[in-house]
C-alpha cells in the first residue's frame, strides 16, 4: 500500500496514500478499538454543515482567502451529499470529548480540498485542518453542535412515525367504536369498555408523547457555536461570533440561535438528557401498549382473543401455525433498550467535569440510536400490527356475557354491600346476575334492562339520575 | 384493647374499637407490612380533598343528604387541617392499585363523620365508606387524581429552592466576577476563564431545570376524576362528573381541567414518568455542579484550592482538622437516590396492564419522595453551602500565570504548530510562553502583552481582527 | 429545655443536656434534614459491637485503662441490646462519608460511658468520643465493617424466606402435579404442561437466587477494620491490629477475616454492588413469578382462570366482589424498588474518589432498603398467596381440550408443513385436531391415542421411537 | 435478479435464487428493520454447532439417514469455520424470541446441505430446514443454548484481558512501591500514602472481578437444549435426549451439562442478569479506577500532576499542546455503556411470561456488547494507558511536605482536639505541622522525626506501643 508521512504532536505515522483523513483519525482508530461502529451518517453531515458555515464566515470576515474557503466549502458540499463517508474512521465510543470525530471532519475536508486545489493530499501548507477547516471552532463547540442538528434532523422523522401511530389507532378507535368487552382491571373483570375506546385511549397516550418529542425539540435549536474551547469566544473574531449561526441556520433551514451563555451551554448536557428521559417516556408507553395488545390477542384458544393480530410470519420451528406477536415483541424489546441508552446518558450527562463534559460520545451514541430504532420500531408497528388488527366481536359478546363485573351498575340502587353478595353468589353458583336479581325481587325486569346495558356503562350515562335512584331505593 | 367487629366480602376482623380505620384498613397493613413508611402527609391531605369535593358535589347533585355531606365535608377538613393523619395505617407500598389507601380514607372519614353526628365508630348504616364517603368515585379516579394533588402542591416549593439556588449563583458569579482562573477540560489545563462565569453557567443550568419543572407542573394539572372505575364514568350521574372538577379546583386553589380521555388518563401514566424524568435531569445537573465544587474545593494544599467552601462540621473522626465537603455529598448522593427512584418509577408505569395500572402506590412513593429530597438538598445546599464559598483569589491567579493553556491564543497568529511547538518546550524547560516567543521574535512584547493577556482571552475579544492578524502574520 | 455547651474545630453549640449525642450529631442533624429517616436498627448495632471490640482491643493491649474500656464495653452493650437507639439522630442520607454516623455513635456510647463512670454527661476528659471511643478506629474503616455486618446480620433472614417460599413453592408443585393444562410462549397456545411443573420451575429458580445470596454472603465475610484512615493502619498499634478482628468475630459470632489489602477494601465498594446485583436479579425472579401467578388466575371469567389466589382483602372501593391479586402486586412493586435501589447504589460505588468512598450512606441505605423490603414482600408472598393457591382442574382441561397446540407432536410422524396446515383447518373450521387426522386417514386411531396423549407430551416420551416414526412414515 | 419461490404457511415470497437464506429470514428481515446490525459472530457459530450435534445425535439415533446428517453437519462446520455468515440476514433486535434467528440458521444449512448434495437451493425435499435441520429442537432450546455457549467463548477473552490488566498494575505498583505521597479522602488530604499501594488496591480490586467473572461462567454450563418447546422434551426420542449435551460438548470443548429442570432453564433467564450484573460491577471498578488515574493525572500545571499518562494523540483542535487522558475517557464511557446495557438486559428478562421469554434477542444483543466491549477497553487500557503511566515523584513529594495531614498522626500522643488545633494554625499562618510542635514543646525533635515520618505512616507502624505512647504522655 502507498502511504504518505504525516506528523503531530506525538510524532510520525505512516498514512496510505490514498486516504482523505490524517494522522489524528488514524491515531483515534488505533486507540479506541471498542465497538466498530462508525459515526452516525447524519452526525457527519452536521459536522460539514458546521464546517461549511465556518469557511463561508470566516471568508466574508476576510479571515479565509476566497480560495481557501470555496474550495473548503465544496469538500464539505460533498459530504453532505453522501460522499466521503467511508473516510470518517473513528469509532462511535471515543475517548477526547469529540476531538477524534472533529479532527477526522478537519482532515477529510482539509485533503478533500487540498485535491479539489490541484494539490495532494497531505499538503496542509495549502489548507491546514486545524488552521484553515477549524478556523475559530473548537470541538467543545462544533461537537454538541453537531449533536443538536443530528437530532433536529432525526426527531422529526421519528414523530412523523408517532403520528402516523396516532393516525391509525383513531382509525382503529372509529372501527371498533361499537364492539363492547369487558374492561379488566389488575387483570381481573371489572366493568365494560368498547374496544373503540380501548384504542382512543392509546391514541391519545401517543399525542402526548408527540407534543412532548416537539416541545423538545426546541430545546435543540440552542447552540454553543462561537464559544470555541470552554465557552468564551477564545480566538474567535467578532464577525464570526455574530453571523456563524446565522449562516448555520441558512444552511440547514433550522431556526437556530445561539445561546445567551456559551459557557454553560459547552458544558452541561441536560439538554439532552431532558429529550433521552422523554423518548424514555415514550418507550414506556409504547411498551405498555404493545404489553396490552399481546394480552388482547392471547389465545388462539387459551387466551383472551378480542383481537387479531395480522400474522407476519411463522410463529415457531416446532409448532405448526403458531403464530406469535413478533411485530409486538420487537417494539417491547426496542423501548427496554431505548430505556437502557436513556440511563447511559444520564450517566454520562452527570460525569461532566468543570469546563467540559468528555462523554458525549457515548451519550451521542445512544442517543441516536434511541431515536432511530424508535423510528424503525414505531414504523413497522404501524405498517405491520396496528394496521391489520381486526375485533372477535362475538369472543368480546360472550366474555362479556359470562362475566359478573355488570354487577357494579347496580350499586346505585342497592348499595356496594348488596351488589357484592350478589356477584360472590353469582361467580359460586353460575347464575347470571341478572336472574339473581329478579329473583330477589329487587328490580324489576325493566329497570335491569336499562341498568345493565353494558353500552351504557361504557359512557356518561344521563339515566343515572336521582329520580331513577329515589324511586328504586322506595322500592327495596 | 376494647375492639368492635367489622365485616367485608372477606369475612370478620375485630378493630380496635377506638380506631377511625376500619377493617379494609387493617386487612391492607397485615397484607403488606413492607416498608414501615406511612402515606405521604400531602398525599393524605389530597385524598381528603377530593372526598370533600365528592360530599360537595354529590350532595348539591341531591345524592347525598345535607346531613351526611356535611358530616362527611367536616371530617375531611380535620384531616386536612392535619388531624387523623395516624388513622392512615397502610404502607406506602401496598398492592391493589391503591384500594387500600383509598378505603383507608374512606373509612376514617365514614367513622368520624358517623361520630360527628353522634353516633359510635363503626355504624355503617349511618355513613357508609363505600357508598357515602366513596360516592361516584373509584380508587382508579381518586389514587391517580390524588397523586397529582400532591405534585402539584410539593414541586413549587422544589421550584421555591431552585429558584433560591439560581439566585444565590447569580450572586456568586456578580462576587467573582473579576477573578480570572485557568478553565479545564477533561481535567487538563486549557484557557482562562472567570470565576465568575463558572458559577453563571451553573445558574443558567439551572434556570433550565426551572423552567422545566414549570412545564411539568402543568402537565399535572389534567385530572381523571369523574372517570370511576375505568374511566367510562360508570355509576356518576352527569351533574357529579360535570361539577366534580371545578368543586375540587375551589378546594385545592389550582387550576384543575378534566381530561378529555378519562380511559387514558386512568391508565396511562407517563405524565408521571415525565416529570420523574425531569427531576432526574434536575438531579444530573445537581450532581454535576456538586463535583465541579468538589474539585475546585480540593486540597486545602494538595488540590485545586480554587474556592472554599464553608466549614460545616468536622470532617473525620481520626484526622484532626479535616473538613470535608458534605454538604456537596449529600446532594450527590440525593441526586443517585432521584436517579434510581426514576428507573423505578419507569418500571412501575411500563408494567401497567390493560384498563388500569396496578403498581402507582410505588410509583407516588418514590415520586413524592424525590421531590421532597430534591427539595431539601437543595435548602441545605444554599444555606450552607453554596452562599459561603470564597474564592482564593492568588491561588487562582498564581495556577493561571504557572500554565501553558493560554498558548491558544496564539493560534490565530502564528498557528497550531508553532503554538504546539512552544507549548511543549515551555511545559518541558520550565520557561514561559511569553519568554519563548519574545526570545524567538515572533510578536512584539507589546502584541504579546495584549494577545496573552487572560482577561481578554475570556470574552468576546475585538482585537482579534483582520488587521492585528495580518500585521503579524507578515511579520512571521 | 437545660442544654450544655459543647464544642468543636467550628466553634460551640448548645446541646440539650439530656442528650447522649453530642455536637456533631447535632451540626451533621442540622446539616442533612433529608429524609427524616434514621439510621437502619441493626446497623446501630453493629456499630456498637464494632466500638465494643476496639475497647476490648484497646484494653489488652493497655491502650485503655479496664475503667474507661468497660464502661465503653457497658455502653456498647445497651445499644446492642436495643437501648439509646432514638440517641441516634443523624438521618439516613447524610454527607461526610459516614463520619457523622461514626460520630453520633462515639458520643452516644461516650456520654453513656461517663454516666457509667458517675460523671455528667459532656465529661469529654473522662471519656471521650475520638480519643477513647474511636481509639485505632477511623469512620473510613468502622463504617464499611458496620456496613458488612449489617448485610451478615439481615441477609440469612431474607435467604430464610426464600427458602420457605421455595419449600412451599415445591409442595405445590407435588400438589398439582397431575393437572394438565396449555402450555403457553408468547401468550400463544404451545404445548401441554403440567401446573405441577410450572410451579417447580419457579422453585428451580427461587433455589438459584438462594445459592447466589449465599455466595455474596461469604464476600461480605472480608473486613477493612484495623485499616483506619485510608487503609494504611495509621495510629494502630500492632496488637490492635492483629486482635480487632477475632475480637469482632467473638461478639458478632460470624466468620469474619480481615482483608489482605485493606487499602483496596476501604476504597472500593464493589461487593456492596455485586450483592445488590444478585438482589436484583433476584427481584426479577419473583416479579417473573408474580406476573405469572398474575395471568394464571386473571378472570375469573374473563381470564386464563387456571388458578385461584387466596382471597386477601376487597378488591375495590366501587366494584363490589372484585378480588385481586394484591399480594402479587406488592411483590412486583417491591421488585421494581430493588431493581431501583440498584440503580443508586451502582452509581453510589462508580462516585467514589481515591481513597475513599464518600458516598456510602446512601449506598446503605438502599441497600438495606432492598434486603429487608425483599424479606418481607417474600414472607406475605409465601403466607397470604402461594400456600393458598389451589387450581381449576376443570378449566385447565376444557381449555388443554380446545387447543390445537397438541399439533406439534404429529411433526415427527408427519412433517413440519402437514401438520401446520391440520392446524390451520382445524383453528378454522373449528374441527378438532384429532378428527381431521383421522378423517384423512393418515393415523389410526389408536396412533392417534398415544401420539396425542398429552400428558406423554409433558415428559420424556420413551414411545417417540424409530421404530414407531417409521412405521407410520410408510403408512402416509 | 434471479429468484425462486418459497412459501410458508402465511403465503409464498420470491427469495433471491443465490440466497441461502429462505422465505423466513427474508421476512424476518422485514418484519424488524431496526438497528440493521447482523447476529454476532460467536452467536452464528454456536447455533451451527448446537446444528451439527443435533445432526450427529439424530443420525446415531436412526432418526436422521447419514446422507441428509452428514451434509447437514458440513453445512455446519463451513459456518463454524466463518463461512456464510453474511447469509445469517436478520437483525438483533427481532421478535418471535429468536425464531428468526434459529429459521435463518435452519434454512442456511438446509440450502447449503441442498447444495452439497447436489441439488439446487430450495430443494426442501431433499433436506428441508424443520424436518431435519430442525430436527428434536425448538427455538425454545436451540435460542437460550446458543447464548450460553457464546457466552462462554466470548467471556474467557474477557477475563484474560482483565487478567493482563491486572497483572500490569502489580507490575505498577511495584515499580511505585517506593513513592510516598498524600492520600485524599472526599478529595480533601488525608493522611500519606505510597502510589505503589493505590495502583496495588486497583489490582485487588480486578482480581474480585476476574474471580467473579469465572465463578458466572460455571453458571453458563447448564443448558435446556433437549427441553425443545417449552422444556417438556416433546418430540425427543431417549436417545437423542440423552446424547445431544454431550456430542455438544465434545464439539465446543466445554463441560456442559443439561439442566435437571429444563422448563426452568427455558424460560427464566436469571443466569443472564447475574452476568451482566456482574459485567457492571466491573464497569464501575473500571470507572471509579479510570476517574482516579484522571485525577491523579490532572494538570499539567493546575491539577494533582502526580502521574503522567502516555500521550495517545492531540488533545484539542484549537489548544496546541493539549494531551488529555482519552483512553481513561473511552473507559468510562465502555462502562456507562455496560451499565445501561445490564438495565435493558433485566428489563427484557422481568417481562418473560409463562413458559417463554420473547426477549431474549435484545437481551443477547446487549450482553454481548458488553463483552465485547469491556474486552476492548480494557486491552486499550492496559497497552494505552496503563502500561505508560510514570509518576512524578518531586511533585508527590512536594505535595506532601507541604500538607497538614499528617497530623493525624500526633493523635494517639497529644489527642484529636491538641492535633485539630495545630493543624488549623498551620494551615492558617502557613508554619509546618513539625515547627508548630516543636515550639510547643509537646515533643522532642527526635521524636517528632519517628511519629512525623510519612513512610511509617503508610505500613503498620510497630513503632506506636504502649510505652511510647505512655512515655509521650507523661511529658505532656
Amino acid at each position: 500500500m502507498k502511504t504518505r508521512m504525516e506528523s503531530d504532536s506525538i510524532g510520525t505515522m505512516e498514512v496510505p496514500a490514498s486516504a482523505y483523513y490524517g494522522i489524528q483519525s488514524l491515531r483515534a482508530k488505533n486507540n479506541f478499538p471498542i465497538t466498530e461502529r462508525k459515526l452516525n451518517k447524519e452526525f457527519i453531515i452536521s459536522l460539514a454543515e458546521i464546517k461549511k458555515a465556518a469557511a463561508i464566515t470566516n471568508r466574508d470576515a476576510n479571515f479565509l482567502t476566497s480560495t481557501i474557503a470555496n474550495a473548503i466549502i465544496n469538500a464539505c458540499d460533498e459530504i453532505i451529499c453522501g460522499k466521503l463517508h467511508e473516510e470518517f474512521i473513528v469509532d462511535s465510543i471515543q475517548g477526547g470529548a469529540g476531538t477524534s470525530a472533529n479532527m477526522n471532519a478537519n482532515e477529510v475536508i482539509a485533503n478533500r480540498a487540498i485535491e479539489l486545489l490541484g494539490e495532494i493530499k497531505g499538503s496542509y501548507n495549502v489548507v491546514h485542518p486545524n488552521d484553515h477547516v477549524n478556523m475559530a471552532q473548537s470541538t467543545n463547540d462544533v461537537f454538541p453542535t453537531a449533536g443538536k442538528l443530528t437530532v433536529l434532523k432525526m426527531l422529526p422523522k421519528t414523530i412523523a412515525e408517532l403520528q402516523r401511530l396516532y393516525n391509525t389507532l383513531k382509525l382503529k378507535s372509529l372501527e371498533f367504536n361499537n364492539i363492547i368487552k369487558m374492561g379488566r382491571t389488575q387483570l381481573q373483570d371489572a366493568v365494560p369498555i368498547r374496544l373503540g375506546q380501548s384504542f382512543n385511549a392509546f391514541a391519545s397516550m401517543i399525542k402526548r408523547d408527540i407534543e412532548r418529542l416537539k416541545r423538545a425539540e426546541k430545546d435543540m435549536l440552542v447552540l454553543n457555536i462561537g464559544g470555541t474551547a470552554i465557552g468564551t469566544a477564545i480566538n474567535v473574531s467578532p464577525e464570526y461570533f455574530h453571523n456563524i449561526t446565522p449562516n448555520l441556520r441558512k444552511i440547514c433551514g433550522l431556526n437556530l440561535t445561539q445561546s445567551n451563555d456559551l459557557i454553560d451551554a459547552t458544558q452541561n448536557l441536560d439538554c439532552f438528557v431532558s429529550v433521552s428521559g422523554l423518548l424514555k417516556t415514550c418507550a414506556v408507553n409504547l411498551s405498555k401498549m404493545a404489553n396490552d395488545l399481546r394480552l388482547l390477542s392471547s389465545g388462539p384458544k387459551t387466551g383472551f382473543a378480542e383481537i387479531n393480530l395480522p400474522s407476519m410470519q411463522n410463529g415457531s420451528s416446532i409448532m405448526p401455525g403458531k403464530v406469535n406477536p413478533v411485530i409486538l415483541e420487537v417494539v417491547s424489546q426496542v423501548a427496554f433498550n431505548i430505556i437502557g441508552n436513556d440511563l447511559t446518558i444520564t450517566m454520562a450527562a452527570e460525569a461532566g467535569q468543570l469546563e467540559l463534559n468528555a462523554f458525549e460520545p457515548v451519550l451521542f451514541y445512544k442517543l441516536f440510536e434511541s431515536i432511530e430504532t424508535l423510528q424503525n420500531a414505531t414504523a413497522t408497528l404501524v405498517d405491520n400490527c396496528i394496521i391489520g388488527i381486526t375485533a372477535n366481536e362475538v369472543r368480546c359478546k360472550e366474555l362479556l356475557d359470562n362475566s359478573v363485573g355488570i354487577v357494579t351498575a347496580l350499586c346505585p340502587y342497592i348499595g356496594y354491600q348488596n351488589s357484592a353478595d350478589i356477584a360472590k353468589e353469582s361467580l359460586k353458583s353460575g347464575i347470571s346476575v341478572k336472574e339473581l336479581v329478579l329473583a330477589k325481587g329487587i328490580l324489576t325486569s325493566e329497570e335491569l334492562e336499562q341498568i345493565l346495558d353494558p353500552n351504557l356503562m361504557t359512557q356518561l350515562n344521563s339515566s343515572l339520575t336521582i329520580e331513577s335512584k329515589e324511586k328504586i331505593n322506595q322500592a327495596i
